[in-house]
Formats: structure tokens, C-alpha cells, sequence
């Protein structure tokens, strides 16, 4: 029960239903963590989901020029669950008929609608138990190349995708789509990989770190018992890190190393200060020992992203991934981390869909079995109409955790070869 | 009582005894978590002292020509305390009436006697406290300068210093004085430092990460219960680490991600296994936990080093500091992770008298005041007759690392001004 007297399951159920039946595209990325959901539905509900279908002259003017097509719009909905409660994603398909009711898809047919483009490393591993139980083939899309292709399709086509956070201050990017690359991606999932994208399709994976996500997640349950990520990122809200990290300040009796451009109050040591104080886990607050975890991990992945943007002459570094979360004190952490390696010359950029970028470039995959087509540059992004209260002050962030799953669907059209 | 039936108190108290009265310089790092010492013992002891000075004449034709010298010949020794049991050293100190003593030592006078070199953070933070116990002032030095000049000291005077591990072999580096710059300098104490070193005198901290020593140390202890770093190192060399961290074949179903370079035993997530386990930290071996912590911190400190030596194009990576502790799966991690990043351009070297660069450095420091100097280029190392059993498989690692600390020192003489 959260504090808006709505149950998780109740949560997700409501979600459920309010597309039931006109699912007609989905995507999945299995990662090691999470499983990432993008599924394209039918503008209105209910019976009349026809209406979504625009007539092909109407659209198709629009894009290319080819009428042997016609355009559905629609929503682009997102949605996750745990890998090791995979069978909440089977019931959740298996609920929205998507392995049954493939005539009832528009332009996709029955033995189409049974092969369900997915990427990850749980593509590789759970493809026979989707096979089992939703007689469902999972086409296998490789994963760096989704993350790129994910990447690539939002910061073209959503105006407000890209901004920086600092200081809690949030502002949006507009991104030149002629001066877009070289830019940095560093996917913060279970693990972390750091792709240097050229192009469309035209990416290198420079580098990694097994200290993300998953390093958070595992870690701070132990440390803190806390039973789910989201639990233990609003814990680390109200935390204080100075309390188990040995500052600058604490070695030096007070005082800034100066000469070195460490202020008294820089971490010199992350967990230092458990060393010398003779007290067990149990003594600390879990708040401290999350914000802490938190702080280690954001900054370490944001000193290593900016040596690699360096190493590569990259101007840009895009932060995505489950573990951002849109966490306002894990954005702050790695744009300082970034600002302060750099010296001010860099910066931190985080993406709305951050934790979608496989699946969506997975489901952007469909498009080259000459399927089905999202018409990228007419999409229209559905703004949140108030601030983001992710990025806010001490705001409810149970809430908005769950809030930013339901509220990050696109409204869109899918162009379909007939 | 370890398994030879010696307490650590005997232990230290025989250390002790070696090279009583006899102490004429001594030099301390005084860092978050450790206080490093190094002082000098004139050669032969008990009342014998004097027969340690070797005759100007003799001594000072080696040399530089300057015939208004002694020489005393002696050995350096190394000693470690717990910051936290600052007493402990100020206790050794008075012990060995150091600062009583001054008439007896060469070539210092009773005020000089009563300055002592000393660096890092706690130089500053403990000052009063030596002065007030002791009635000793510490002269501060340069935490930086001092480890650039205790690195320079002993890559070029020290014929068995520098060494490569990997595969559990260890080779000692022969390294021409000639072509030793530039290089980087790693020193991972509590946190880590990484620094440019140009020559003598001659460098620039150019990144660091407060993931470190004290990082192992602290979190380990939060998470084993282990009462010191020794115990958690030795911990570690017994445990498993893919019991919790997630690897890659645990995302990929076994297989390898082989299209970008990963095995199916790369670690993908470090910690990562935590998260879909429904386990508490007590139902995880702390051995297990031990090795996790170990292999993530000493494969972020490698990574973060390799991406600074590439970023100004240096060819040799010189690990220090006390995290390190001859410790062979330490140094193998470290030495992997370079390897991998720099697919197989760079090479991890270690230090044989890795902790005590800092401490080293001050005692160098005396010589500005042409107060006394050590020949270097005279020096005779006291190279183990034995293999190092700390680079060994599975020797009595609690037996080794107290070695270590006897086994240090190094036999050399001390030039004093006249």
C-alpha cells in the first residue's frame, strides 16, 4: 500500500485495462534486473478501436509518399517488471490476448504476430519459456544496437527528450539533429555499458562498468534490507552520506587539501568512516547507508563516462537507464561528477525514456522486416502538462516513481506496409 | 593468537625490540585510515651503536666527493598503525624515546630531533596531539610530493621494486633510470589518488576515485563483521565471487555476449545476483561477500588508471598504497582489468614497499634541510630469499601479511652533513 492507499497490483492493474485488446506491437528487453516493455496501442478504446486507423492517403502523404500503406495512431505505452518475476509479464501478455488475437492486428499476421522482436541477455535465456507458455518466438535483436537505434529515434523525434539537471534546476535540450553525433550513451542497467555513437546503426561499446544498477539494487538490500529498488532510492532521499563517508575534511582535521582542489567536504573515501568507528550495520541508518551507495555509484559512473567522452573527443554524454529513474539526487550526483572531471567543459544529459531505450530500439526493429513503421517525425510527445516532480525538492517520490511509469506513453502513428 | 601461537602484541613488541635506542630519523603518513612509518636504525645494536658510522673518509668518497660527512649504515624499517589507534604509535614512539634521545643521534641536534616529518591528512589533524604527548612538532610535507618522491626513490635505487603479477607470476621489472618518466602513480589508501609523475619533484594529481581501500574496508566490515583489513583480505582469497555477482552468462543463459568482447564469466553486475535472491546478507558466506568487494574495487581502481594512462599517453601504471597488501588476488584483479581495457597494450606494475610511499617521501624530505641524506644509489636492498609467499596460491595469508611488514625494511646507509 503506498501512501495513496493504492496497492502496486491494484496500480498495475489499472494500467492494464486501459488498453485491453488493441495491442498490436511489442518489444521487450530482458535485462539481468528488469524486464522493459514497449507496446504500441490503437488510438481509442474499447470496440471502436478502428478509429485509430487513419486512411493511407491521409498519412502516407504525409511521410514518404507511398500509399501502399495505411497509419495507425496511437500511444507507445511503457512498462516494466522484474526479471526474476518474469511470470508477471507473461500473465500481464497473456491478459492482453497479444499471442491470440493476431488477426485482429492491423497489418500483422497470425504467424507474424507469434514472433515478438526482444533483446537483452533474458532473449537469449528465457526464449524457451516464452515458447512454452505464450507459444511465442522471441526474434532476438542485438542489444547494443537497440540501445543505439532506442537512443537515436528519441532524441530525433521527442522535443522534450534530452536535459540537464543540476542543482535542481531541470532544463530541456534542444538537440540539433544535424549536429547530434558523436555523442556518448551510457546505459546505467544491472551493469553499465558506454557506446559512442556515430550514426544510425554506427556505434562502438568503448567501455562498461559492473558497478551500476544492479550493484546498487544487490548491495543496498544487503545493507539495508529494503525490499524493492524504488524503496530503497526514496530511502536514500532522506539520507545523509557524510555519516559513513570519510570526507576530505575528516582526514585533514577540518581543513580543504587545497592544492589539489579538494574542499574539505569532498568524499575521500567512500565508507571510509566505517573503518574507524566501531560500530556494526545495524547502528547505521539505512538512509545513510543508501544515499551513500548511491552517491559511490553515481559518481564513479560519471568519472568513468567522462573519461571516456574525453578519450573520444565526445561533446555529449547521455545518461540512460533503469537506474536513474528520473531521481533527482542521482542526477545531481553524476552531472557533478561530470562537471567537476571535466572542469565545467562537460555535461550530463539525461533522457525521459532513459530506462526504454532497448526496447524501444527493439521494437524500432520491426520496421526493417518492412512491417511496420513508427513515423518518427510526426510523432508527438505527450508533455506533462506540470513540472516534473521527479527532479523536484522533497516531494512524495514513491509517487512519482510510479507515476513515471504511466505517465512516459507517446502519442504517435505507426505507418503499416499493406 | 594466530596460527603460530603468536599474538599480535608479541609480535609487534619483538619488532619492536630489534632496533631499540637507536632510532635517529623516523618520518609518518598519517592517513584516514592508516599511519605509516618509516624510520632509520643504525647498524648493530645495543650499545654498539656507533660502530653504524662508517668514517667520513670512507664513506663519503662512494659519493659525491664531499669529505665534510659521515655515513652511518643501518637499515630503513616500516611500521603501520591504525589511525584510529593513534595512541598505539604515539606509545611506539615513546617507547623507543625518540623524542627524548636527541643527544644520542647523529648528526641532529635536540631541536631538530624534536621536529618530525610527517604527511597526509592527519599531519594536520594530529599535530596538537604530538605536541601536547609528545612535545614533537610536525613538519608537514606534501601528501602528493611526498609519494611522487617515495615512488622516484625507489624505482630508481631499489633493484627488486617494481614487479608484474598476473597468472599468479610474479616478475620483477628492471627499470631503466633513464626512461622512467613519465609514468602514473596509483596510490590506493583510503581513497585513491592517481598521479602524472614527470620527474623528480615534477607531477600533477590528475584523477582519483574515493572508491578505495577504505571502501574495502569499511563496506566489508558493514558486511562480514570482519575486525580488520587483514582478516577481510584474508577472507577473500577463499571465497566465490560469482555467488553474487550477476554474470554475464547469468543474463545471457549461459552464453557469452561475444559481438562486444564479454565471456559468459565477466562479471556483468557486480553484487547483481543480490537483487532476484531473495536472501538476507546473513544467508550469503562473508567469504563470498569478501571477494565480490575486493574484485569490484580493484577492478574500478584498474579501469579508472588504464583510462588516465591512455588520456596522456603513459606506458607504465605503478600501483602503491596499502590497499594493495602483496595481496596476490588483489593485484591479479587490478592487473586484469588493465590488461582487458587496454586489450593487452598496458601492463599493472606494483611496489614492494607499495604502503609506505608517502611516508617514505617525508623521511626523503629531510635531506632539504641538509640535515641528511640517504644514498640511494648506495643502497642495498634486503631482497627476500625466498619467494614472496604473498604472491603464492593458498599459503597462510595471516602469516604472510604480518611478514610483510618485517620484511621491508632495507639495508642502506644515511649520509649526514657535518
Amino acid at each position: 500500500m503506498d501512501r495513496n492507499g493504492v496497492t502496486e497490483g491494484e496500480f498495475e492493474e489499472r494500467g492494464m485495462n486501459k488498453c485491453a485488446e488493441q495491442v498490436s506491437h511489442l518489444a521487450l528487453d530482458i535485462g539481468g534486473s528488469l524486464i522493459k516493455m514497449v507496446y504500441f496501442c490503437g488510438e481509442n478504446s474499447g470496440s471502436e478501436h478502428q478509429q485509430g486507423i487513419l486512411s493511407s492517403k491521409e498519412s502516407c502523404g504525409l511521410s514518404n509518399g507511398n500509399t501502399n500503406c495505411s497509419v495507425l495512431g496511437g500511444k507507445l505505452h511503457f512498462r516494466k517488471f522484474e526479471t526474476s518475476k518474469i511470470n508477471e509479464c507473461l500473465e500481464f501478455m497473456s491478459s492482453k490476448q497479444f499471442h491470440r488475437n493476431g488477426e485482429d492486428c492491423h497489418g500483422a499476421s497470425v504467424s507474424e504476430k507469434n514472433i515478438i522482436k526482444a533483446t537483452g541477455g533474458g532473449a537469449f535465456k528465457f526464449a524457451d519459456l516464452f515458447k512454452e507458455k505464450l507459444g511465442m518466438t522471441l526474434d532476438k535483436v542485438d542489444e547494443m544496437n537497440s540501445l543505439v537505434a532506442g537512443a537515436n529515434f528519441l532524441l530525433k523525434a521527442a522535443s522534450h527528450e534530452a536535459y540537464t539537471y543540476m542543482d535542481g534546476q531541470k532544463e530541456y535540450v534542444q538537440i540539433d539533429q544535424n549536429d547530434l553525433y558523436p555523442y556518448l550513451l551510457v546505459n546505467i542497467g544491472s551493469g553499465v555499458s558506454m557506446i559512442k555513437v556515430d550514426g544510425d546503426g554506427k556505434f562502438e561499446r568503448v567501455s562498461g562498468t559492473s558497478v551500476g544498477g544492479g550493484t546498487f539494487w544487490g548491495l543496498g538490500k544487503l545493507l539495508t534490507k529494503c525490499k524493492s529498488f524504488d524503496e530503497l532510492l526514496e530511502l536514500s532521499y532522506s539520507g545523509n552520506n557524510r555519516v559513513i563517508d570519510m570526507l576530505v575534511g575528516d582526514i585533514y582535521g577540518g581543513m580543504d587539501y587545497s592544492k589539489i582542489g579538494l574542499s574539505s567536504t569532498a568524499i575521500a573515501s567512500s565508507f571510509g568512516k566505517a573503518v574507524s568507528e566501531d560500530k556494526d550495520l545495524e547502528e547505521y541508518k539505512p538512509e545513510d547507508v543508501a544515499r551513500s551507495l548511491l552517491r559511490m555509484i553515481s559518481n564513479n559512473i560519471g568519472q568513468i563516462a567522462y573519461l571516456n567522452a574525453l578519450r573520444f573527443g565526445l561533446k555529449r554524454i547521455f545518461f540512460g537507464g533503469f537506474f536513474i529513474r528520473g531521481h533527482a539526487y542521482t542526477m545531481d550526483t553524476i552531472s557533478v561528477a561530470v562537471n567537476f572531471w571535466s572542469n565545467g567543459e562537460a555535461k550530463a544529459m539525461f533522457l525521459r525514456h532513459e530506462g526504454f531505450l532497448g526496447a524501444l530500439g527493439a521494437f524500432m526493429s520491426y520496421r526493417k522486416d518492412g512491417f511496420a513503421d513508427l513515423m518518427a517525425h510526426h510523432l508527438v510527445e505527450q508533455v506533462p502538462t506540470k513540472p516534473s516532480r521527479n527532479a523536484g525538492g522533497g516531494l512524495n517520490n514513491s509517487k512519482i516513481l510510479k507515476d513515471g511509469n504511466e505517465n512516459i506513453s507517446i502519442e504517435c502513428t505507426m505507418q503499416l506496409s499493406n
